[in-house]
């Protein structure tokens, strides 16, 4: 298998969801956001496939899209997704879902489909309706503003607090062809521990059956979007939705299409971290030697989802202390270790070792690097994990005590 | 039971430790902070009973003097509690624990009393050794400074980031005489979910048994300073131990005991929630008509762990959504609930109900009012819990960024 390198060009910004054949996408401004920026997304699927997957947030209260989506999507069969930003559509009651059945016909009559193959998916405010009349106004101007490259288009309309667009793909030659996954996501805040204020739709000409895209999907996102902890807040409306046109005609082999589509939600989640809201450092927290990796998982959450251990790092403080004491919260029958035996090294300087202090901490620079990289030594068996997450900023309290009023 | 009245006294601080009668205290500068404030507490028991209890964190990464205390207190005996500021004498191996060693020995001979009856208690940065020479000097300083009136001064020696010393007392007249139960609290950040970085000593010189002693001080810690959320961080060092003279020669009934104890911790537990690092809104969230107290507790910590929720009080914005999503988050298996009948309300405003909204935010006044009180009605069953905290502001931010470097 062969495929583009890990890091994103930056410098070609990736078309996303039409990289791959046999999709259409646009953005277009619905008139739901007060700044007047695009905030209506449509993504289309010309097949010759429609086979679809997604998965969505756990909490138990959850948008109006999200229920609809779930149903819509349980044949395994889709045909378009719709996204909006400028309201969330969440805890608006029987008139909200009304408000979701309307979008859906309405794409369905745009686009000749039907409404049960069309997904939805809203971002913004909780708990206030969305304007009906302007959006399915809006869903009537994106259909004739579809394209083959409208990709960054809608990567755009989905942004909410987000200052860039996240798009990715990864294209796979093979013997028999090429194939490609691409995919656009947005969030910004409340971004964990699953999946949260995340709205992420991936597309692949690849052609694969409902059951192999939804076991890929799953997969992929357990280990990438499921493991970014922005501030610990879980989201009601997180929508990943995968698209499978087959326009490549390629069939690829199950494990290699897994590994595409996980590369592209890897990508795509270190991309939602990079631009959580206020972030001056992107930390990533690996836990190594744990019994299970359920257990280092729990561990690098626990210390991903200190307030303290965040506002150290804003700080450029290697604070192993606060790591430790995070450490110290996960109980003994979810991960095994001895205190006296945690090693913490930040930025490759063991500041701690054997559960005290060994490097001088004035040996870390953070100061003059974005990047911070915490590993975390149990010593207490072979499995390991990584957790994505960001400092807390001056600028995340101001974003989110301003961001409603 | 006549007690004083719930609110404390602001024009009157109150002794504190030495309230009741059979306790000497002081506070004297050990020359463990930079600052030159006072930094070392000593409170002693003069009896005629040396009855004692304690509870500490449950992290299972702790200082050394946690170690030794949790020993020192086993056998239901303490003579004295030595507490330090400047620095917490966590993660720093065999030499820290020898440094604690040394200090309870040098308390014992100042006191002439047995090392093994004495608790020592530390708070401030984790992973750096105390200066040994300087504490056992400040002990012996302390010696001749104890007064029966020295309550204040001890508790203004604990204080870290704290801005006022917390103290409170009750006094109980009963027909065969009075007796007293009186403390003092540090804590100012890292107060989550289990006492964390709370050092607390309750005195009393009611004449209680050490079972009394050891299941009043459990049951009112349950309730009162085992709720409050400053942060959701959890310290390595939190104790809260209650010291009984008997000195009044009174044996209170076991339950108007407990409910002295409780009201004590009740008040220095909203102390530390209102002095908590750079907060402009206590907050306080009641969970009603839940199954079962377990699970009012667990849905009303959810809540008062969000960031999101308290960059929105701090935003002065009464964000029921933000609310909601939170409350999503609690597991089916931990607490019931339908999401279309939860209620909402904000300082007596119901901005939600039945799952949507309901008055109007703009009705809701919360920058004029620091007290903030959020009602969750769940409408599963009967039970219901508070749990206090404080908003997360800049200042937050700020003091934890700074704090170590």
């Amino acid at each position: 298998m062969s495929t583009a390198p890990e890091t994103p060009a930056t410098t070609t910004p990736s078309p996303g969801v039409t990289a791959a054949a046999g999709f259409r996408a646009t953005g277009v401004t619905a008139g739901l956001k007060a700044s007047g920026r695009p905030d209506l997304a449509l993504v289309v699927n010309d097949g010759p496939s429609q086979v679809a997957a997604a998965v969505f947030t756990s909490n138990r209260v959850v948008g109006a899209p999200v229920v609809w989506s779930r149903q819509a999507v349980s044949d395994g069969i889709a045909s378009a997704v719709v996204l909006n930003s400028g309201g969330a559509n969440v805890c608006t009651g029987p008139e909200g879902f009304q408000d979701v059945h309307a979008t859906a016909e309405k794409v369905a009559e745009v686009l000749g489909v039907s409404s049960g193959d069309v997904l939805v998916a809203s971002t913004g405010l909780i708990g206030e309706r969305l304007p009906r009349e302007k959006l399915l106004a809006g869903v009537e101007a994106a259909g004739p503003a579809l394209s083959a490259d409208g990709g960054p288009d809608a990567s755009v309309a989905i942004m909410t607090t987000d200052t860039v667009p996240k798009t990715a793909h990864v294209t796979v030659e093979t013997p028999s062809g090429s194939w490609t996954v691409g995919g656009m996501a947005k969030g910004a805040g409340m971004l964990a521990p699953a999946l949260a204020t995340m709205l992420c739709v991936i597309t692949t000409d690849a052609d694969v059956d409902a059951a192999t895209a939804d076991s890929a999907l799953r997969a992929a996102t357990g280990t990438t979007l499921d493991r970014i902890d922005s501030d610990g807040c879980m989201s009601t409306s997180d929508t990943v939705a995968l698209l499978v046109s087959g326009a490549s005609g390629v069939a690829p082999d199950p494990a290699e299409f897994a590994e595409a589509v996980r590369e592209v939600c890897a990508r795509l989640a270190r991309a939602l971290v990079a631009d959580c809201e206020g972030a001056t450092h992107d930390v990533e927290v690996t836990v190594v030697n744990a019994e299970t990796e359920d257990a280092a998982v729990a561990v690098a959450r626990a210390v991903t989802r200190s307030n303290l251990v965040k506002t150290a790092i804003f700080g450029n403080d290697p604070n192993w202390g606060r790591i430790l004491a995070q450490v110290g919260t996960v109980p003994v029958e979810v991960a095994a270790y001895d205190p006296a035996q945690l090693d913490v090294t930040f930025n490759g300087v063991q500041v701690c070792r054997a559960g005290g202090a060994y490097e001088d901490r004035s040996k870390v620079d953070l100061a003059s690097q974005r990047e911070v990289h915490v590993v975390i030594d149990l010593h207490a068996g072979d499995a390991s994990a990584t957790v994505w997450t960001n400092d807390l900023s001056h600028d995340y309290v101001h974003e989110n005590s301003a961001y409603s009023t």
